[in-house]
């Protein structure tokens, strides 16, 4: 049966046992019958000693697209393991998007030193996309793209089709632009294929393109290609002029890559740098770049002590009080969370703009109101059964009303407030709010006990 | 300029004005000029009531890619303003994995009568792929695919690809099966386009496939597309015969889809009847999604209430100690939603099995042992700072290396159990890390400070 699944478990053994006996004309073999794309797999799982002794014996082609496929961690290795001039014709063979994103997120000290090295043509492509920002269609199009004149006949595109050459990245649409390069129509290969020979293509074009500009944004890209089920897009400036296309897979990839992303910053980490192979990211580095947030939220968590030294009287005489306090900031924490996750996927899903703040807490705060009347009246009898007093359940159950309200409002309004600002609301919220819930949530609780226990 | 970026703000406006003042046939002429995508967006945000009166509107190959764009919740709403002998010929113009997520998902109670009045070939395709798990290749595949046959020329495949219906979803790829229906081979539209008219297609296939099997699932689907880049993926049986294809675009819708359950089900939230348009879902159910699991945490975090009474007599004799309950308690919940998010991405990528569970144990005891010694060396300073004694600053910064160390293990240990037992960890991880770190992270600290302050 000629169907392979690679079983890169098996492979990976016998790189390893050919790499320990420095067998390389084995080591050759083997990966000659691997795909590049599973050959980067197996390098990303590899120390970085051996990492560039399977690099030395592939093929130029098969380094190129084990480059463009392998982690940003063994990318850097691999390419510094080279000497530039070496790596300059590597870099040619790629997608130029796909070079773009190696110079810049890569290796961006030698984007200069590498750019020199590479073709001259395709130094200057990659230097028109390395002006884009990173994950915009403009960083992300390759500006080949397959052009078709609208008085040709389906049979005469193909005929024309035959001479493309593998640098254009895809053939699925085929777009009709002026003589100033102003996007006229596109059609689909498949449309001229099946649409018989003799039809002209000015039949077949469809001139109401959905197009995006150069610094439309991959999530904004991601939502068009979903919803219209397109697997490329025209790159248009504001004069019409098509500057390139993006395709599906590049826009699939970095999709693939920032949902791991967006995991590390909800989890309150600097992604970059460990969105690599669990693994392979030495326990240094893992330390070095979570213990910046937790040293951060260790200070802002300070204030809650001196929220509690505040009002140290009270506690002293009703230390019953202090028994309540993990669970209302918890409970606090917990209804911010989801108010904050809530938020986010709206943010990033388009469906919620700034200018509907005021709808958003709205709804928000009535919510919070109708989840902290439902806790709150099982917060008091569950501090009734605990033998507390009336009084003390009574505080523990308004308490828990005003902080879920609080702390459902407050976690509407920091995501918010952080996407007008254009930082990313996955990257500050969850942290930001279990802080300020914590913090203010212990002084509503103590206010309440104050008058209620006559403190 | 013929160029089209939709203004769909204005669409929504031009529509809303067209169903205030009934008038039926304006918006008949409004929504002709729409891609149906994006009146399926416009009807997301409309009430259940114009969402009807739009539906109505539409052509009946409109009302199907309507239907298959619209969010669950409305799919539900158009599908009961119709009879049932008016829903079978708008599921018959579906693609079939289309067609069976909508019975399968949003209308699972009516999956049967509506079966009954579809066409009964296309019912029976339905129901084969609705054998197969949601979100598996199997359910998400077309069984109609381009097949070739090896003996052709390029020229000839041409031909006879002119003859393809629309039922079969893509073309990008051709396929070469034997008399038995096993795979042979596979080759792309653009190979055959550009490999010269005359060359046999046994030429151009490649026979070592990369295919997946009906059970596979979509995160696994996406890592392998993603990997290659391939826009498609043959579905293949153990016995080598081909069952359909998946193609990019529905991996790629469930990806957009699942990215934001995931912020949900991370934010502590049962995803399932939230996942659509935020202004569209009403508050009381909003309300009733999540208050099961507040009540959950809120029930188990009154644990933290039982461990604290146990020590009451502590807290009477040192209520300073209760100043630092939420720091440090806070402190060992970050560490673990660190942990937790990193092992949730190093499994959903691949890159973690449940046979590394004691190397991953090994390297958290050690990273937190380090995070620990470094937060709690800051501990003890701030604590002294505070004024406190030297013995409690050093209860408070012992306390902190073993809470952050302790967090960080069960941080790693959660996901790992969870994902063996088949649930997704993103679920359970995060609100049963803050339970189990909360509980026993006071627990510790309280019994350092006995011996350590001679209570």
């Amino acid at each position: 049966m000629p169907v392979v699944l690679p079983n890169l478990d098996a492979i990976e053994d016998d790189v390893r046992a050919a790499l320990r006996e420095e067998d390389h004309d084995r080591l050759g073999r083997l990966v000659l019958r691997v795909h590049p794309a599973d050959v980067a797999e197996i390098i990303d799982r590899l120390d970085p000693k051996d990492r560039v002794a399977v690099f030395r014996v592939l093929s130029r082609d098969a380094k190129s697209e084990v480059l463009d496929e392998v982690s940003p961690e063994a990318t850097r290795q691999l390419l510094t393991s080279l000497p530039a001039d070496q790596v300059g014709p590597l870099l040619n063979r790629l997608p130029m998007d796909d070079a773009a994103e190696i110079l810049s997120e890569d290796v961006p000290e030698r984007r200069d030193e590498l750019l020199s090295v590479m073709a001259p043509p395709d130094a200057d492509d990659v230097r028109v996309l390395l002006a884009y920002p990173p994950n915009s269609a403009g960083r992300m199009m390759t500006e080949k793209f397959a052009r078709v004149r609208p008085d040709m006949t389906a049979a005469e595109t193909i005929s024309a089709l035959r001479g493309i050459g593998p640098e254009v990245d895809t053939i699925t649409y085929l777009y009709a632009v002026d003589d100033d390069g102003r996007l006229q129509g596109v059609c689909s290969l498949r449309e001229v294929v099946t649409g018989g020979p003799h039809r002209p293509l000015a039949n077949l074009l469809r001139t109401e393109v959905v197009a995006v500009r150069p610094e439309t944004d991959q999530e904004e890209m991601a939502r068009t290609m979903s919803r219209y089920d397109f697997s490329a897009l025209p790159v248009v400036r504001d004069d019409g002029v098509m500057l390139g296309v993006v395709t599906i897979d590049d826009v699939f990839d970095v999709l693939v890559r920032e949902s791991g992303e967006d995991l590390l910053r909800m989890g309150g980490m600097d992604a970059e740098g460990l969105n690599q192979p669990y693994f392979s990211i030495p326990i240094l580095r893992v330390v070095r770049k979570r213990v910046g947030w937790l040293l951060l939220l260790f200070v802002a968590g300070t204030l809650t002590g001196t929220v509690l030294r505040t009002f140290e009287d009270q506690l002293v005489e009703v230390v019953a009080l202090s028994f309540f306090i993990p669970l209302l900031i918890g409970t606090g924490g917990n209804t911010g969370a989801q108010t904050v996750s809530t938020l986010i996927r709206g943010l990033a899903l388009g469906e919620i703009r700034f200018k509907d703040t005021g709808r958003v807490l709205g709804r928000e705060l009535l919510s919070g109101l109708i989840l902290g009347l439902l806790l709150g009246t099982v917060a008091f009898g569950r501090a009734l059964l605990w033998h507390s007093s009336a009084r003390l359940s009574l505080v523990v159950g308004l308490a828990i009303v005003c902080i879920v309200t609080w702390a459902n409002t407050v976690g509407a309004l920091i995501p918010l407030v952080a996407h007008r600002l254009r930082i990313d609301p996955a990257m500050i919220s969850a942290p930001l709010i279990t802080t300020v819930v914590d913090a203010t949530g212990l002084a509503i609780y103590l206010l309440i006990a104050i008058p209620v226990l006559g403190l």
